[in-house]
């Protein structure tokens, strides 16, 4: 079965081309080219500042948490899901330099009948749990409030998202403009940053239909109906053949395959604000490889080739997902961030000390590439399992 | 059935305990009896400013859209459901005198195996649309965009949220401060205002899983199964009636049953914004009947009673809702808005006034009861179905 033909049938898409289609008349803001959308200042009306206003949603992991809680009764992976939705948030406008006095609100649809109160207080503690830690790392963000609605006539299970304001100045911005010449220091999604309690297998919040569904067994199919749609074809349900509490011995951790799964969205804000302290001038470019996995930068580059030829060394979470799945090597890299979810554009001669930077957060860092001069944009990936070219 | 077991099996409920306990911790804001939380200045830093962000959804009302457009093709229906979920975030900012300078951001999670590009398309172009004609009745409200996510293993149908930020003056906040001695004007619910294209028929956002259930054959239940959670015992799914496209007739209008019951959440912010530049310091109180319905005041009172025995004549959709559903009356006013879902407390000489100037829109309005010092706060209903108490 084709990679693109699986997704069909899932009903997702890594492209979103329908999603574009329908927004492609609206404006692009202040600096089409930013990671994120900036407004005018609207909220203060100063010609200095700009606004920016950005949702997210822990996506489809939620369904997965919710069957590892009802297997185990580990309440923690909620915790995890109310990172993993502020993180897809806070984590893209830091790449537009945003990384401060952000103003959080969630909105969280429940279905009562299956997700307990302890769910939604769990959700709403470790939110702020998160904020704090965050606080202690030097970057303030707020947590305004948000909508808790019981809807288990819309919403399967539960569905975690969150929406971040922001005015910052305009000066602050970090437009891209990522350069031939440059080189991309990558940091590990995976690992123990100082900030974390606990050894991150790097998942991030994106392809989680196809890693739940490839990875986890098919009784659970039948054990868990509220996980997925069941307009989906049998035949792309739960194909994999691990159990959530399969034993995983890896890195020197011991952990089990639902939980490495579930590993929360890192977020790499602390790094990014003093980055931004120390070397402003120098970052041509931040990427959050989210949507769109390893080529995400593809949409920001003009008159470039961006080549990834010194990449990660392949995560076990994502060796085993390609296993299980059988997806196509040049497709994994567009669907998962495959061992680093942030990329730095900028001068060779400055890399070292923004790796070193890296480092005294430990997060593993390394120049996973480089940008060339080219007619044709493009991103090519070298890696151990073929080059990939992607337009 | 009792009315309370009938939400228990559905899932919901009017009074949202859990979700109250959850975060009854979590901070009140600058104005604890707003009705609005307001932040301080996180945006500005000024200590003559303060910040609202607010968030909230259609609730299950898009599928009841859903059923209706599988039913007649119509897709008209979702240019309501944006409105639904834009209107339940700005006319609560309104009531706390927040009317212009709003930024929207939209979430939206749909099945893409039920829900087609078009139908994204016209919600996304429908917000576009709703925000010009706010804007030409001098309301400015911004679309920062949004996210749109295919997520069938999560949402059922479609779920369509909105979030609102704004920064506006302390001084232009309206807070709480309902008196004994303040009449209270109703604002209809229903009926065409200037800024409508349609005969509304009243229904807004909330007790739209009873409303559904209710209402419409259970003959549904089989052809909709991805129109509720398969977990509600059967007994409780889709028990009334009537068949989506019955025809109706009242008040000189024809419409059929379904459009009745999705009739758009109507906003009274071009309204409000009048009010408060014409009797800004004779307003002692706007409150928004949506959750909690007519009884939704008493959370924002202290020593006083509010007497509420002049409502307007019960509008066809509710009288239906409660014939269908045998939902007793004290219940009934305490779920939807029952005719009115703005209400104004006021001096009495000026009652009359501000009646004008919702007629100035083409909006109903009328004194609908009145404030009077008590012991005990509380509200009492004066209705043609009996008198009823509410704490």
């Amino acid at each position: 079965m084709s990679d693109q033909y699986k997704y069909d049938l899932r009903g997702v898409s890594a492209t979103k081309d329908e999603v574009h289609a329908a927004i492609k008349h609206l404006d692009k803001g202040l600096y089409p080219n930013a990671f994120c959308k900036i407004l005018p200042d609207i909220a203060g009306g100063s010609a200095e500042h700009c606004n920016i206003m950005h949702a997210d949603t822990a996506g489809t992991k939620p369904s997965l948490a919710y069957m590892y809680w009802k297997e185990t009764g580990d309440m923690d992976v909620w915790k995890g899901i109310a990172q993993d939705a502020m993180v897809m948030n806070i984590d893209d406008m830091a790449c537009v330099g945003c990384v401060d006095n952000i103003i959080l609100s969630s909105t969280i649809g429940r279905n009562k009948n299956l997700i307990s109160g302890e769910v939604i207080a769990t959700l709403i503690q470790s939110t702020s749990d998160f904020l704090d830690e965050m606080r202690a790392n030097g970057v303030d963000i707020v947590l305004a409030g948000g909508e808790t609605a019981d809807v288990g006539d819309i919403v399967r299970t539960i569905d975690v998202g969150y929406t971040a304001f922001a005015r910052m100045k305009r000066s602050d911005v970090v437009d891209i403009n990522i350069k031939a010449g440059d080189v991309i220091v990558g940091l590990a999604s995976y690992g123990q940053a100082s900030y974390e309690k606990f050894y991150n297998w790097g998942m991030g919040s994106n392809g989680l239909t196809s890693a739940r569904h490839d990875v986890f067994d098919h009784a659970y199919a039948k054990q868990y109906p509220d996980a997925y749609d069941p307009n989906t074809p049998e035949k792309v349900i739960f194909t994999g053949s691990k159990k959530l509490t399969d034993q995983v011995n890896a890195n020197g951790q011991q952990t089990d395959i639902g939980k490495m799964v579930l590993s929360p969205t890192r977020t790499y804000i602390p790094f990014i604000k003093k980055l931004l302290q120390e070397h402003r001038s120098d970052v041509h470019g931040m990427i959050h490889c989210t949507g769109g996995g390893q080529t995400k930068v593809s949409k920001f580059i003009s008159g470039v080739k961006v080549i990834k030829d010194n990449l990660f060394e392949l995560p076990t979470l994502f060796k085993l997902i390609q296993e299980e799945s059988g997806t196509g090597w040049k497709e994994m890299y567009q669907v998962f961030n495959m061992g680093h979810r942030l990329e730095v554009y900028l001068p060779e001669n400055v890399a070292q000390q923004v790796i070193d930077l890296a480092g005294s957060f430990k997060i593993d860092a390394q120049i996973i590439g480089r940008v060339e001069q080219a007619e044709q944009s493009g991103v090519e990936i070298k890696s151990p399992f073929g080059t990939f070219e992607y337009q």
